[in-house]
């Protein structure tokens, strides 16, 4: 990942605990590529989509640790994937979907629809 | 990426010289878009896209020395994006699509869509 400006938070955030997030036109594909290819990021994506809602990290049980978590969680905001924006002491994530669409119309869903599909495969296998 | 079973180098492959390619059922998605998440790699898919028809890796003019050059295809061939098969002393590359797209319908479409919109807005600014 090449290191682009990052803008603050998006509105909405609590003031003075604000994370870094790329602009809409900072937003890279093979970025947002990278931060899907991983099984435990992808399972961060597809829990923060069925939600349809902001979750906080401990809302989407994981098998690592919880600096591991918090690894995943960064490297999604970092690619422009999720928000993290703290309200009061939670620290909220959610979809950046309307961002995504625009740039890359049909590729998260067709991830998401890719990931549901082999989760079908696998359970059957 | 996981360990898992190869397959040989599909039907139309010289006696001799096969290269190791996952089955479709051993395609992973998580693999497939580490795959993509690289820019030389989604350069390469471009092309093949493009072209519809096998290409040699030195029809693909790529900014990279030719054994990095060969590493970006052999991930691409492990991930089950591409085959590479030799025809006599020529090694072609050709796109999995019509295993990507039963896999994974419209992920492939999706992603080259996004790389052609993202071409097109990183040439306007």
């Amino acid at each position: 990942m090449t290191a682009r400006p990052l803008v603050t938070a998006p509105a909405g955030a609590a003031p003075g605990r604000m994370l870094a997030h790329p602009a809409p036109a900072d937003i890279r594909l093979t970025d947002v590529l990278h931060a899907l290819s991983d099984p435990v990021r992808l399972t961060v994506v597809r829990a923060l989509a069925g939600a349809r809602t902001e979750l906080t990290c401990s809302d989407v049980p994981l098998p690592v640790t919880k600096s591991t978590t918090t690894h995943h969680y960064r490297v999604l905001r970092e690619a422009g994937v999720i928000t993290q924006i703290y309200r009061g002491t939670s620290k909220m994530n959610a979809l950046r979907r309307d961002d995504l669409d625009r740039l890359f119309p049909g590729l998260l869903d067709s991830v998401l629809a890719a990931a549901d599909a082999q989760a079908r495969r696998m359970g059957e296998r």
